[in-house]
């Protein structure tokens, strides 16, 4: 049974598995470029998801099981994926722990004004007056309650934040002093005093973030995105910064990634860029390889207790 | 009972307490410049410690008790105090929140190379190969486990951070999950991927941390100073950092105030500079004036439960 894996998980992970499914012979490359005629012959596909196109699956002749090895699966070819009932599973549940960290640290590089004091020390200047307020009480409003939601909620409320979450149903979470279901997310939105969203993108949250919700977040409320770039109507927050509808963001995913040279963000004084990397972390493989081990087992032995695995029709 | 100002407490906070204690009459000025002739007659300082001189007390012929509304009293003159027989009381407790918010902004900002993704910013440049390593995991190392060094432990216990504390005694406190006696100090540094100095300056402090302790550290260890900078031998500190013993430093706090323009630490790429800033908040005062308030009924009622009253003898 021949795996194909368009990324690097490890020549340790390689072995190790190799070793321990006889019936396995993998073929790792660095990029899908360099696969030639494995593509033709595999029967797994490892992948980040970037390079798999409804091109790359017609190819992909024995193609039966996608591992993608991160969360966002929203650029795949479900069309094709569904007419050749191919497995897709992912490693939702991994990323909660890098993005909270990167989450409180652009919250609190907002709070102590990070960036100035930097071009204060570039200028050697030593300027003491600068107007701090606590992240101590504020509110903090999350869009989604997974891992990752969750994940932001528990660091806040280290910070005595309190949380407020969206989820569909609004049913209770751990971490979450209120809940909020998706049909009153201004009135969520409305609360926070920073707003972050977690969202996947699917069929639901594409551009739920509108004109509209901007106006109901306080005009001091600092907009956070490490979901997807398309739950946002970007012209409406482009638009929602230059007028002060809100205070600021700090945004890790866009609408087009690489973000575009000529997109005005670049260059907002109120907006930090970050380049798609809230969810990298040293610890990503140690975390990410478990769960397909667990799945090829489970494939190999022909049962059905994938982890994660992605319902073609909802697209999650 | 003339009660003299030398900072803003709020007018709101004044004719409260001018309301409260018949007896009280209150002059409050932006600095001790102005004070006139009311230094003469006032039986009450209240202060932020840095102009209270020795000559400045010997003008102040009445002076009975000082409220130092800040916590470092080491620029005091203790002398001229023991002599008068004066009251002392400060604000120790109150910077708990902020300062922990602070030190965890850092090092959350050293975590996701802050500094470094808003430079690529600045010249719209999306790179995302960069080495993230998660806080998760790694080792906090405090020194000193009163308000300050527990609330900093409390939040990076949220971030699943391993706590060892530093105090005179070796004596357990909550959120630290090891504590070593100072005489076991350099032992403690060298677990610490993050080593934060949160030590008040007496005499048992002054340069404790010399060669010897840096050398003890992790070369990948990361200082943080909110302390009080004569605390550090900071020759050494300039040592350790050129020659890359540990990794880098956040400083808040210097040997000398402000930072002298010729200091090499302002222009080292591995060191962040902040202007003794890690204190200051819009709940400064909130916290401080409840405290002047309990300790001025105390002492108009002539009782002795002050809250943080110094012994003059140890300085703290």
């Amino acid at each position: 049974m021949k795996i194909l894996s368009s990324l690097n998980i490890g020549e340790n992970n390689v072995e190790r598995l190799e070793k321990k499914f006889d019936c396995v012979e993998f073929y790792m490359y660095k990029d899908i470029e360099q696969a030639g005629d494995h593509l033709e012959d595999a029967e797994i596909f490892v992948t980040f998801g970037f390079d798999t196109t409804a091109d790359l699956i017609e190819k992909m002749k024995k193609l039966k099981w996608i591992q993608c090895m991160s969360t966002g699966i929203d650029m795949l070819p479900f069309e094709t994926l569904k007419e050749r009932n191919i497995l897709l599973t992912n490693v939702t549940g991994i990323h909660g722990i890098p993005i909270a960290e990167y989450v409180m640290a652009v919250i609190l590089n907002d709070r102590i004004d990070g960036f100035r004091l930097y071009e204060q020390q570039k200028n050697k200047i030593w300027k003491r007056k600068m107007n701090f307020e606590e992240v101590f009480g504020k509110t903090i409003t999350i869009l989604g309650t997974g891992t990752i939601g969750k994940e932001i909620a528990r660091k806040a409320k280290a910070f005595d934040m309190k949380t407020i979450g969206v989820n569909t149903s609004g049913k209770p979470v751990d971490y979450f002093d209120e809940i909020f279901p998706t049909c009153e997310l201004n009135k969520a939105l409305s609360q926070g005093d920073f707003v972050v969203d977690t969202l996947p993108l699917t069929h639901e949250t594409k551009k739920i973030l509108g004109k509209e919700q901007f106006a109901s977040m306080k005009d001091s409320a600092y907009f956070i995105n490490i979901g997807r770039g398309a739950t946002v109507d970007e012209g409406a927050l482009i638009e929602a910064l230059q007028n002060h509808i809100i205070r600021g963001a700090a945004l890790d995913v866009f609408e087009k990634e690489p973000l575009p040279q000529d997109s005005p963000l670049w260059t907002m004084k109120n907006v930090s860029i970050t380049p798609h990397i809230s969810g990298l972390s040293n610890m990503y493989m140690n975390r990410a390889v478990p769960i397909f081990e667990h799945n090829l087992k489970t494939y190999i032995e022909g049962k059905e207790d994938y982890i994660n695995k992605v319902d073609l029709n909802k697209e999650y």
